[in-house]
């Protein structure tokens, strides 16, 4: 380091610290780096999905698009193969005392087979984000520029054990012309193993590199920690799971991470709310599908709302367990409630269970998103223009939402087509991920003998 | 963690490791933890900074521009107290044994004063990029949909000693509608505090909160690690500086960073450039400003390119020592050179040194580039369409130009404006950096009681 660079982060009158500081010292949570070898040859597969990474970014449309309609048409020729491997992982990790819902995400049954074929196939049917012009002009001196749209290169996936995100991830990494390094887990490892060879298979079969899929599982978790650290050779890398595994990514890599997932989504009543928009948004918004991140979690209403016993009573109604506090007990009435603790503002049920909490006004609901949301959605059900203004400015999430159901915030919905995962950080991309945000963009400058004056 | 998250990063098979590793495990280069007394004090600092970029977020242009126009009005009427405390920083810092280029960095004159109030008064003319809509329509249900770009919110800037940068980042982020939280470096402390202290009396002067732009560098290097691993509460970091102090920041960070700057730039000399534009393009590449990240660093020359000897004379003769290697070396005759080692290749020298190696052809001079290039700009001269073509889609750097010198890369001359960096990384921002890019998006979606179904 030099001296000005180290004077930047340390305070020169300070000691300097060794090369090696003392352990005492060391961050306690962060995973220790692979081994030597491993790292070597996570390297090396990242070096060959750099090549592969090439031959996808000059592949045009159709191309890629029969590569997906390869992979389809061989996980339809190969699915005994692919559900006999599942249920191989399923009977291991069942012994092992998985179950639930854990064990439901592991199985890969005939009809999650066609849902992955149709989804491969849908994703063909969409427009290749390769190429799209952001922006262009021709400067005043005669320069003309143009900002397109480049693949990331190559990308690195760490996720849970369910197999569908393998064929998943592969697909909107090739449509979106990057190779792609996965890391599945061990508890799906046969049924990974079996998709990766018919995955690399088809591409082979249409003239794509097949190391444009591959995967670091033999190196078990050395291979993630050695794929978090492969800076400079892996662009970008999506975690997709809950939030201990996206933690632990974005703790560990130095590769640049996009989270996504998390949503501690708040609807607010406000005042002027009626019970005949409120009641069926908020029993789309929770019972719908409760365990996805768009589904609400906490319930603030205004002390003179009107609608708010209505909304209660239906949503207990259709199995909604309230955790509410004192003033929203009060509210419910007869309506069966639990107490609500502080926790319960916090905590992403993911489940049929709703916090409810009443709020003195708009501002309480404010300070109350501000202190518990995760950033991913929150809602007003309003009928007051200046709150629903209010509302849009102040809540910094990645999508606020005005009387509509919190459900909408997903790729599909909102018509970005296929959905990489719902980003709730700033940098890049924020909310629905569709296969724009899978690329980077480059500045084409051309020029007959410019120089700069 | 939960189990899966465990299975996903670590093999189950293997043993699973303690919540605190061994130290034998740890690496080794990375920052120590700042002590809890500092993260908790820059805590503070941010959620300060938090609820200033509240107000800044619901601040219009014309209030922000006010307030750049009475930080310039600041700088203007303090300036000789600024001057003074530079002379003590500089002062003590060349008794301390800086010099040469260090040194001029550190110093600021009334020259280099006019110029940040020039800059602060420019920043005020460009338009603002809060509000701006990246995409928006109506869905066939009726839902109104617009991303709209907003503040980041907290952002966090680590640079060497150079104090004009403190100026210029806290007009950067103002005009974003972000807070900044500033680490700068102790060898501009003075400089520094005199700095901050009028730019937080000239935002309090025109109602704009003055925690907007805070400074941690009472904490020296604690403080600097602290800011570093303040994720969920400083939004994004910028490093300024060399490529020690971004590689230190990015080893480090937890929050997420945007890599600037480092500018390993090629040239390609194909075989039918015309010496009557490479010799200019090649002149300002490279003696323009020599000390700048789009200066070229290597120029790789077509064995059959007859412009090379001409090329390689006026360089020569504008000063430039040329590192070349043998075949260079034959088509220089007697224009002086030194002999060129592969240290060469990855060498960014930021002087008048180039390093010029002759390829075989277009696919070695795309091989050196690959291997070399820290992927900021890259440039062929050529009259040949397919392989200008060819070079535009195959080199993956943030700009590639075609018979133009690569000094245009750059936000004023490309049209963005104000620069805050230029980015070398694919996340978020890939090449110049204009306001746009210090903001992120919100999608906000209106509807009339829709529900998803």
């Amino acid at each position: 380091m030099s001296q000005q660079a180290a004077d930047a982060i340390r305070d020169t009158s300070a000691p300097a610290p060794s090369e090696s500081p003392g352990t005492a010292d060391r961050p306690a949570d962060r995973a220790p780096d692979a081994p030597e070898e491993v790292r070597h040859a996570v390297g090396l597969m990242a070096d060959r999905a750099r090549t592969a990474s090439r031959a996808l970014a000059r592949a045009d449309r159709d191309w890629k698009d029969r590569g997906l309609h390869a992979i389809a048409a061989s996980l339809d020729a190969r699915r005994a193969q692919v559900i006999a491997a599942n249920r191989e992982d399923v009977a291991r990790e069942r012994e092992a005392g998985m179950g639930g819902a854990l064990l439901d995400r592991l199985r890969l049954d005939d009809a999650r087979v066609d849902a992955l074929i149709a989804a491969l196939r849908e994703l063909a049917g969409l427009p290749d984000p390769v190429g799209t012009v952001v922006r262009g002009q021709t400067l005043p001196n005669g320069l003309r520029l143009r900002q397109v749209h480049v693949p990331m290169g190559v990308v690195g996936a760490i996720y849970e054990a369910r197999p569908n995100v393998t064929v998943d991830i592969a697909g909107l990494a090739l449509k979106s012309g990057n190779a792609v390094l996965l890391r599945g887990g061990s508890a799906a490892a046969a049924t990974n193993r079996a998709l990766l060879h018919l995955i690399r298979d088809a591409l082979h079969g249409v003239g794509l590199p097949a190391d444009a899929v591959q995967s670091v599982d033999e190196y078990g978790r050395e291979g993630a920690n050695a794929l978090m650290a492969a800076r400079g050779k892996v662009d970008v890398l999506i975690p997709r799971g809950g939030r201990s595994l996206i933690q632990a990514v974005v703790r560990n890599a130095t590769v640049p991470v996009i989270e996504t997932g998390e949503g501690n989504v708040h609807i607010f009543l406000d005042e002027s709310a009626s019970a005949d928009t409120a009641v069926p948004i908020l029993l789309n918004a929770k019972t719908q599908r409760p365990s996805v991140c768009n589904t609400v979690e906490t319930l603030l209403i205004h002390p003179r709302c009107a609608a708010a016993p209505a909304v209660l009573r239906e949503l207990s109604r259709s199995g909604v367990r309230l955790h509410a506090d004192e003033r929203a007990r009060a509210i419910a009435g007869d309506v069966p409630t639990v107490p609500a603790t502080e926790e319960d503002w916090a905590t992403e049920y993911m489940d049929l269970d709703l916090a409810v909490a009443v709020v003195d006004d708009l501002d309480a609901a404010l300070e109350h998103i501000r202190r518990w949301s995760t950033g991913h959605t929150e809602a007003i059900l309003t009928n007051d223009l200046a709150n629903a203004e209010r509302f849009i400015a102040e809540v910094d999430s990645a999508a606020v939402i005005v009387n509509a159901s919190t459900r909408f915030t997903d790729g599909g919905q909102l018509g970005l087509g296929a959905e990489v995962g719902i980003s709730t950080q700033k940098m890049h991309a924020r909310g629905p991920m569709g296969l724009r945000e899978l690329t980077t963009t480059k500045w084409i400058v051309q020029g007959d003998g410019h120089v700069r004056s």
